[in-house]
């Protein structure tokens, strides 16, 4: 099969590097909208109309499945997706259901904070879903909006980082034992977080959305082929994704996605 | 007259103020590209469809004059939009040539920076217009990508600003006796760039921009009307814009741009 990925930009490629190792088999083709990103400062409105250009652009390149591979596009778009994608049998997967799922299993205590882009948080996909998992659940949510470009920067550790974080995070010490790392850039600040929140259990849904996707969908049975496709910079991608693919992304074309249209046209 | 305004989001607000005290007798047309921000870290060719479709825009909407408020923006479409606007008798203004101006008048050893974005330092446009008005001079042009989002966080003082400033601009310190801020978001770090870099003189494009365009087109006989649009969020350009406005911007109406047609067609 062959599995569409988007994200506004590199961030996704931590979940499309998961998804290569637990679906082995199928075809990936990912899709970073980077001549739009940052989809996290943007309003819903034009996240969803972002989000269903680049699908229809997936939809037509043979994608028998998507996922979305950005908190706020999964935060504002996905029961949209869903609901166009089904009619034309088109699976379409987000990344908080499984973020969710993953925090559930892993507190002890109920105290979980949610760390995201300000989309993401404003949207309060994660706080209705911890919500309806575990109504006694005490939700602090954080919008760490400085993340992104520091990670797209590549200054992941040393002064400037730290301070970032225990300014944004700084106040939760000893007050949540799960944190969700609610957008795929911050997977990359790992250590930073774990040292201004230590003994706190970090969820990076990257990994169990990979998991959620196997799952539906099995392992494939063909040659895992992958293709990377952008919507500005092939360099700038290249150079910047390599420390998030942990790979080199190659190749990498560029292409102009035009309007939603198709099963993914607005009305 | 009516004067168009552009800038990829808030940051050519520090423009505006200059042009309204500088020029009172105009009605001033603000557009922020807000759902297509950031300029700097896109490529040519995608800012200069960017600046073209805002350009058409802002002609349909009566500008008879077009300031590009935007450092990047006037690096990669100044020369193209200037000519699209000479056929139809609309004068473009950018903000590089005022701000080389400004450098070269304050001066003293011809060790001069250049801090910018991605894209203005990429394109070169202030190292070209330096090394043409002062071939002798010692240019260090450094690129700060971090100061946009963190000008739009909010973050103007304090560790986090001080630290990644020290990291941008540390290693200039005692080499350089005047620094071009070529970005409009960056008049806002002065105290904080003034900390790092002691006795350096800063020049902001922003006045010199207003000056020059005074200078083209008289301070006016109107009543000065002002009115502001953006391509996304209304209440976050609001929010975020008072601090470089000085005031909170009002009216702010949102726009659908559309593609570039008109004078400012592209072929």
């Amino acid at each position: 099969m062959r599995i569409g990925i988007f994200d506004s930009g590199i961030g996704g490629l931590t979940v499309h590097r998961e998804l290569a190792r637990a679906l082995p088999g199928h075809d990936l083709i990912y899709l970073g909208d980077t001549a739009r990103v940052p989809y996290g400062t943007r309003s819903p409105e034009t996240v969803i109309r972002y989000s269903f250009a680049v699908a229809s652009y997936l939809a037509e390149s043979g994608a028998e499945a998507v996922v979305i591979a950005c908190n706020t596009a999964t935060t504002h778009a996905l029961p949209a997706l869903e609901a166009a994608g089904h009619a034309a049998g088109i699976k379409v997967f987000g990344v908080v259901e499984p973020g969710v799922d993953a925090a559930v299993a892993a507190h002890h205590t109920g105290a979980i904070a949610v760390l995201g882009t300000e989309g993401t948080i404003r949207g309060q996909a994660y706080q209705k879903a911890l919500a309806k998992r575990l109504p006694a659940a005490s939700v602090a949510a954080v919008p760490c909006p400085l993340l992104v470009p520091l990670a797209e920067e590549g200054w992941l550790t040393g002064e400037v980082p730290t301070a970032v974080a225990e300014r944004y995070l700084g106040h939760l010490r000893g007050t949540i034992d799960t944190a969700i790392l609610g957008c795929t850039h911050y997977p990359l600040f790992k250590p930073v977080i774990a040292e201004v929140l230590p003994g706190v259990t970090l969820v990076d849904s990257a990994e169990s959305t990979a998991h959620a996707v196997r799952d539906a969908l099995g392992p494939g049975t063909g040659l895992g082929g992958q293709r990377f496709v952008v919507t500005d910079h092939i360099d700038r991608f290249q150079r910047v994704g390599e420390q998030f693919l942990g790979a080199r992304p190659d190749p990498v074309d560029w292409v102009d996605v035009g309007p939603p249209r198709g099963v993914f046209a607005l009305d």
